[in-house]
């Protein structure tokens, strides 16, 4: 037995990462072989066969097969787990508009994809931005799959959202439990810490609510851009070691006394409109996420969560024709 | 309890892609705390601090505590194990005699500040080319280490090796055993498949001598130009996952049935020459490496080994007056 993971943009910053952890035995352990279905778009193909080639010389002991292509039905073929990393980037003078149009035009053509070729149990995250919509998307294209086989990634935000109150607390990371992202990921996501805990006590009794919303909050929502300022390069190996965290939780289970933040088709929970895919904390089993429920709101989170809703149902709008 | 990762060259390509895979626990497994040193040149601290500010982010359960430097005194502070990647490359014009004392400078200077700060423990792997030389000259600067904690990385030779093996033999790298690279990380080494092994089968009944010599020889020795050739960008994920490799087995152990090649000071084992760092078939156990004793030699291999001894006693000339 062994597993199929396909990889989009897999010769990008973010898929260089990916793929050699997730060859590394990273993504489901050692004991499980995996083989790699790599695409992108055909003028990457040389770079993509040498990053097979380098994935070949790794030897590592958990990966099977190399799979390089442009064609995505060959790399969608019987796929179990499909990061959708390759997006089209903002380029300039372009509207968000354009780039919302410009990123369905991949992602309906993924969903079809998938849908004729993927896994029935097919788990899929979308990274390549603007990625709830994307995820959306790529979902309506494939009607013959389970709608809540596809999610989009907050959990870079949640673990940064993490590791900014560790630095605030002067706590490890592993300590902080409960945090939640709600939304979009986008500068209107909404890093709620209400629920959050280190050991038995809430975070927000530990630190001031104006630093909450104008240092702690604005700071997770913008690191991408400090990242950018910092590397003069975007986040990749932080989005690929999400990606990891946020499919192997998926599959294999969260903590007993720990939640996520994921993307996924909203069923009304915490009033939030159905049709688009937002974050919500989830708790995964058996290889199924659960939405964590009955979390009390106060108005300056319901707000929030709104805000980010207004902006989903606006890009949804953008790009509603091919839906 | 926790050990301390020394990362030179931190914001390369290589150390991108070594940070994380380390603080992910790839290294010394999850349980080990670790501590990342990260060195870097002082242009590129600012890059540097982006890269730690990624790792932050990931929120991973295994790291401590992250030093970011431009000072070698600071970046080797108590350091048990250190990856020294960072190096000169070669520029357009210059001389190969120019790259080794170049990179003479820099490993002479960091050679000393681990013999005053290291762990005196400390396992170094040098991967900055020329790696073997830049060793020797590290060793050679720290008389207060023992000379075995210095050595340089054959290991992506190695693994490259046995991926083409498996490639033409058709089963999976796990199972050749027993291959060696002898001598210098440069086109001089001698990939050596006399010995290796498909369960109880000599792999060299398997081929002809006529595709080792022409085909599988040459191959290994230039697969480097071969990947930069198709990726634009020289080998970095397959060199940092080897870089793991090589202080994963000096430290915790080699498999039952089988050994690496790691450059190491010779000690005149085959004939080869003592005060070069060479590299020789070796197993690990109790974080100490040891010589394969005894294989036999044929005159196609003694003469190969001896070139490769020859370029290295050559390159140890030509920066003599530096030891």
């Amino acid at each position: 037995m062994s597993k199929t993971i396909t990889i989009t943009g897999a010769a990008g910053q973010i898929g260089y990462q990916l793929a050699f952890r997730i060859a590394s035995g990273q993504l489901l352990g050692t004991d499980e072989k995996i083989n790699l279905n790599l695409l992108e778009i055909t003028p990457a193909l040389n770079a993509l066969n040498g990053v097979a080639m380098e994935l070949e010389d790794c030897a590592f002991s958990t990966l099977n097969k190399i799979t390089v292509t442009d064609n995505p039905d060959i790399a969608f073929q019987d796929t179990d787990f499909s990061f959708l990393v390759g997006a089209k980037p903002r380029g300039p003078g372009m509207e968000r508009s354009d780039l919302l149009i410009g990123n369905a035009a991949i992602f309906s053509l993924q969903g079809k994809a998938l849908n004729d070729n993927a896994s029935r149990d097919v788990k899929v995250l979308v990274v390549g931005n603007p990625a709830n919509t994307n995820a959306l998307i790529a979902m309506s294209n494939a009607p013959d799959l389970r709608p809540n086989s596809f999610t989009a990634m907050m959990r870079l935000d949640h673990n940064r959202a993490i590791a900014q109150l560790a630095h605030k607390t002067g706590v490890h990371s592993n300590e902080i439990k409960q945090m939640i992202i709600w939304g979009n990921h986008s500068t209107t996501q909404y890093p709620d810490i209400n629920h959050a805990l280190i050991g038995d006590q809430k975070i927000n009794t530990l630190v001031d609510h104006d630093w909450i919303k104008n240092e702690f909050i604005p700071k997770v929502q913008v690191r991408g851009a400090e990242i950018i300022k910092a590397r003069g390069l975007s986040s990749a190996a932080s989005a690929a070691s999400a990606a990891i965290d946020h499919m192997n939780n998926w599959e294999l289970g969260t903590a007993e006394d720990d939640w996520v933040s994921m993307a996924i088709p909203s069923d009304g929970s915490y009033g939030i409109a159905e049709g688009i895919i937002y974050s919500f904390p989830v708790t995964c089993s058996n290889g199924q996420y659960e939405i964590i429920q009955g979390l009390e709101i106060d108005d300056f989170s319901r707000e929030a969560m709104h805000a980010s809703e207004s902006e989903l149902l606006e890009e949804k709008e953008a790009i509603k024709h091919l839906l």
